[in-house]
C-alpha cells in the first residue's frame, strides 16, 4: 500500500519527492482520538494519538464515533442524498435550528449550507458584498446593465497571517505569501487591505502581548506588555485602556489612508478568524484588537465575516469564538468539527438584514450559488448528533456548566514549564489546542523546521503521537470530549521530548 | 416544516420571495430513483420520480442504496475520517485504482481528491497553469521573486454556455452571464477566450447540426445540416469533412487573433464539458468540434481539462464522455455520480507529465492546495462500491457488454414523437438524460419559462415526477441502472402532458 500510494495518489500540500516510501503512514482504522497505523518495521498495527485532529476536523471520542456510525447508516438508508432548493428534510431543518440556537444564537437567522470551509467563505463574501452594495447605494437597480459598474472595485479588510481556504475567492481574501504566488495561483491578486495584528502568547510562564511596529510607530518605546493570565487578556475592561486607543487610531488611520489613495476601491467586508489564526501559525490575536476592528467596521456599515471554520464548535473551549471576543459578526462560516469530523459539510450563517439584501421579485437578485450536495442528509444528521453531543453534560464531561465552556484540558503548570524551555519560542494554549513554536537558533532560519521534523519523527515513532508541523510550530489538538488525563499524557510526552532535545 | 424551512433556511439558487410556503417539498425519504414527499393537501406521503436526479448526483437503484447504506455505516465505524497527506487508507487507494482503471484508463496516472466539482476544477486549473508555465519556460526558476511576473496573464480557452462551478476560480473560466454579474460576484472578470460551439439536437424526428454564424461567417449559406442518427454525429470519419475544415480554421483564427491583440496574455488551458453542456441548458456540442479543439490545443502545448463533473460515470451512456469524443484530456474532474450520489467527494485526474511539473526538492513547487476532508474514507468507500456497481453486468442490467455502454434508456420512437410536438423546440437524448427545450411563442421571451413552470407543477402534482426547469428546458434524468421500463413510464407521462398543453 505504501508503494502503490506513492505511485497513484497526489497528496495535498505535499512535495512527493520529499516523502520516502517507508514513511507513508498506512491507516487501518480510527477509534475516537486515536487512529491505528500499520508499522512496517514491527509488522504490527499500533494506535496513535491524532494530534492534528485530522486537519482540525475531529470531534469524536469513541462513544460519539459509534453513535455517528449508527446515524450515518440510518441516514444513508433513509435519505441517501436529496436535492435541497425549495425542499426540506428533517436533518437539514434540525441542523439549521441547532446552528441558529448555538453558534448563531442572538444574532443569526439564516443558514446557507455548502461543502467545505472554502465554499462557506466564498458564499460569505458574496453575501457581504451584496449587503455593502445595498447599504452604500451601489447597484440598487438590479436591472441596470451592470458591466458598466466594473470600475468599482470591492476589497476586503483582513489581517496579515490570515487564511481562509484554497479556492480563488477565499485566497483573494488573504495576504500574499508563498501559497498565493504566481507559481501556485496565477490568478491571485490579493484583494484586500491587510492589517498587522497584535498577538498574545506564553513564554517563561508569562502571558505576553506583542504589538507590531506599524501599530505603535509613533511611540518612543515598544508597546509590548504582560498579563497576569489569559483571562485578563479577554477582559472587557481593556476597552478603555491605552492599547485600545492605540488600536483604534491605527485602524481608522489605515482605513482613511486607504480610502484617500484608492478612489474607486471600497472596503466592502471585514473577514477575520476570531481569536486564533490557524493555518497562519496558531497565533492568538489580541481579542481587544479584533473587537475594536469589528466595532469600527460596523460603524462604517462594512459587513463583518467571522471565519470560524477552525475556531467553531468548542475548538477554543467555547461553542463559538465570538463568545471570547464579546461581539457578533453579520456572517460566519462553519465546517470541520460541525459533523463531528466524519463527512464534509459547511454552513454560512447570516443575519436577517444580510438575507434581506437578496430578496425581491426577481430570481436575478437571489444568491445564485450552490453545490450539488448542499445540505446532504448524512452530513446534516452527523452535525445534529455532534452539535448536541458536544454541549450535553451527560455526554461531554469536560463542560463547565456555570460558564458554558470547557474546563482546562492542557495542564496549566505543564504549559508553563514548556514555555520556559530554551528551545521554545512561545506557547498558545486555549480550549482543545496547545501549540508550541520552536526557536530558530542563530541565523539558520531552516534550523527550527528541521528540528521540528526530527521532533515529529520521534513523537510518531517512539511516543505514538501523530503530530504534523506547521512551519516551526508543533501542536496537540484534542476533541471537545477528550479527557484531561489523555491530554496530560500526550503533553507530558512532548515535554519530555523537548527537554531531551535541549 | 414548510413554515420553519421558509423562516430559517437559505436555499441555493432560489429567490425566497417566489416560493410560497405550501409549495415547499417536504422530503421524507428516498428509495432508489424515487423520493417520498409529504403532500400537505392530501395529508399523505407519496413517492416521486426524482427527474433531476437531485442535481445530477443520483446513481443508486434501490439495491445499490441498501449496499451503500451498509458500507457507509461500516466506513464510519471503522475509519470516521482520517487525514490524508503522506497517508493512505484502503478506501482511498482502492478508489484511486478504480478511477485510473476506469474513467482515467489509458491516459491518467494520478488522483487528487477534493470535495466537490468546483474544487476539482480549481485544482485542475492550477495543474494546467503550472504545466503550461513549465512547457513555455515561464518561471522555470521557482526561487525567483515571482511578484515581478504578474505582468503575464493566464487565460483559459472555453466555450460559450459552459459552466464549471460557483467558486471564483471556477467562475472565471466561464463566459459572462447573469450568474457572473457584478451583482452576483463583484470579483468576476471572465478570464477566458470564449468560443461559440456548434450544437446538435433532435427536431421533427431528425438530428440537426446548428453552426453559429461566427463559425461560418464567410459562407454564403448557413452551414446547418442534418444527420441520419446520433451515431453518425459521433463517427470519426467526420474528421475529414467540410465541417472539420471550417471548425479548424475558426479555432486557429480565433487563437491567432487573440495572441496578436493580447501580448501579455497566454491561453494556458483549455477547459470544456465534453459532449454535453449541463447547466448551460443541456446542449449537445458537436463532438467533432470538441475533438478538433483538443487536437489544436495539444499541438500548441496548451493543457486540456475535461470537466466531467456532470458527464462522468455513465451519465451519457459511457463511463467517461471522452469515449464519445474519441480523445483524452491531460486533466479531468469528477464528482456527483462518483459516490453513487450519497456524499460529496471529487477527484481531479492527471497524466504523469502534469504531475511531474510539480516535482522538485522544494515544498514550494508542490501543489499547495487541500481540503480538510480530502479523500475522506466514507466518500471513497461509497465511490468504490458505486463505480464497480455501475459497470458490473451482474448488478447493472443496462450494460451492453459488447460496446461497454448503456443500452438505450429513452425509447427512440417516443423521443422522436416528442421532438415533433409544435411546442417543443429541440430534444437531446443521450445515456441517462432526456432534455426537452420548449418553444418560446412570438416575442414573449418569458412565455416559455412560465409555460415550463406550469408543466413542472402538473408533473409534480399529477404525475409524481419531481422535475425542475433549467430556463426553458425540462429534463428527465435517471441512474445508470434505472430500468428502461421506468424511463418509458416517465417519458410517456411527459409526452402526454406536452400533448395536452398544445
Amino acid at each position: 500500500m505504501q508503494r502503490k500510494s506513492k505511485d497513484l495518489l497526489w497528496w495535498p500540500f505535499t512535495q512527493h519527492d520529499l516523502v520516502p516510501v517507508d514513511s507513508v503512514t498506512v491507516i487501518d482504522s480510527r477509534c475516537g482520538e486515536n487512529f491505528s497505523a500499520y508499522k512496517a518495521k514491527e509488522k504490527k498495527i499500533v494506535p496513535q494519538f491524532d494530534a492534528c485532529a485530522s486537519w482540525w476536523t475531529q470531534g469524536p471520542d469513541s462513544n460519539l464515533q459509534i453513535e455517528l456510525a449508527r446515524d450515518m447508516g440510518y441516514a444513508a438508508a433513509r435519505y441517501g442524498h436529496v436535492m435541497f432548493p425549495e425542499n426540506v428534510h428533517e436533518p437539514a431543518l434540525r441542523c439549521a435550528e441547532l446552528l441558529l440556537g448555538g453558534v448563531g444564537k442572538d444574532w443569526a437567522s439564516r443558514v446557507y449550507f455548502s461543502d467545505n470551509g472554502s465554499t462557506a467563505i466564498e458564499i460569505a463574501l458574496k453575501m457581504a458584498f451584496r449587503k455593502y452594495a445595498c447599504d452604500h447605494s451601489i447597484l440598487v437597480d438590479s436591472k441596470k446593465d451592470i458591466t458598466s459598474e466594473r470600475s468599482i472595485q470591492f476589497k476586503v479588510l483582513a489581517l496579515n497571517g490570515s487564511y481562509h481556504g484554497d479556492t480563488l475567492g477565499a485566497m483573494e481574501a488573504q495576504a500574499p505569501s508563498a501559497y498565493t504566488s504566481f507559481l501556485q495561483q496565477p490568478w491571485y491578486s490579493g484583494r484586500g487591505l491587510f492589517l498587522d495584528p497584535p498577538t498574545v502568547y506564553i513564554k517563561n510562564k508569562t502571558t505576553h502581548l506583542s504589538v507590531p511596529p506599524s501599530i505603535c510607530h509613533d511611540q518612543q518605546n515598544s508597546c509590548d506588555t504582560c498579563f497576569s493570565s489569559l483571562t485578563e487578556v479577554f477582559c472587557k475592561t481593556r476597552d478603555t485602556s491605552v492599547a485600545a486607543n492605540l488600536y483604534v487610531s491605527y485602524i481608522s488611520q489605515q482605513l482613511s489612508q486607504y480610502a484617500m489613495s484608492n478612489n474607486s476601491e471600497h472596503i466592502a467586508a471585514l473577514i477575520i478568524e476570531p481569536v486564533i489564526q490557524g493555518a497562519g501559525g496558531m497565533h492568538l490575536i489580541d481579542p481587544l484588537f479584533q473587537r475594536l476592528l469589528v466595532k469600527e467596521c460596523k460603524n462604517r456599515k462594512i459587513p463583518v465575516i467571522f471565519d470560524e471554520v477552525f475556531t467553531g464548535f468548542w475548538r477554543l473551549g467555547v461553542e463559538s469564538a465570538s463568545e471570547l471576543l464579546g461581539c457578533s459578526p453579520d456572517i460566519s462560516c462553519y465546517a470541520k468539527l460541525m459533523t463531528g469530523g466524519i463527512v464534509p459539510l459547511a454552513a454560512t450563517l447570516a443575519t436577517e438584514p444580510i438575507f434581506e439584501a437578496f430578496r425581491s421579485d426577481s430570481k436575478l437578485t437571489a444568491l445564485l450559488h450552490g453545490h450539488s450536495y448542499t445540505a446532504h442528509p448524512m452530513g446534516c444528521a452527523a452535525a445534529v448528533k455532534a452539535i448536541q453531543w458536544y454541549k450535553d453534560p451527560s455526554t461531554n464531561s469536560n463542560l463547565d456548566l456555570d460558564h458554558m465552556r470547557l474546563k482546562e484540558l492542557w495542564d496549566g503548570a505543564l504549559v508553563n514549564y514548556l514555555s520556559s524551555l530554551p528551545n521554545v519560542k512561545r506557547v498558545v494554549s486555549l480550549g482543545t489546542l496547545c501549540a508550541i513554536e520552536l526557536k530558530a537558533e542563530g541565523s539558520d532560519a531552516g534550523y527550527a523546521s528541521l528540528y521540528a521534523s526530527s521532533l515529529i519523527r520521534q513523537l510518531r515513532e517512539e511516543d505514538n503521537i501523530y503530530a504534523r508541523p506547521l512551519g516551526n510550530v508543533i501542536y496537540l489538538m484534542c476533541g471537545p470530549c477528550t479527557t484531561r488525563d489523555s491530554c496530560t499524557r500526550q503533553l507530558t510526552k512532548v515535554h519530555r521530548r523537548l527537554e531531551k532535545l535541549n
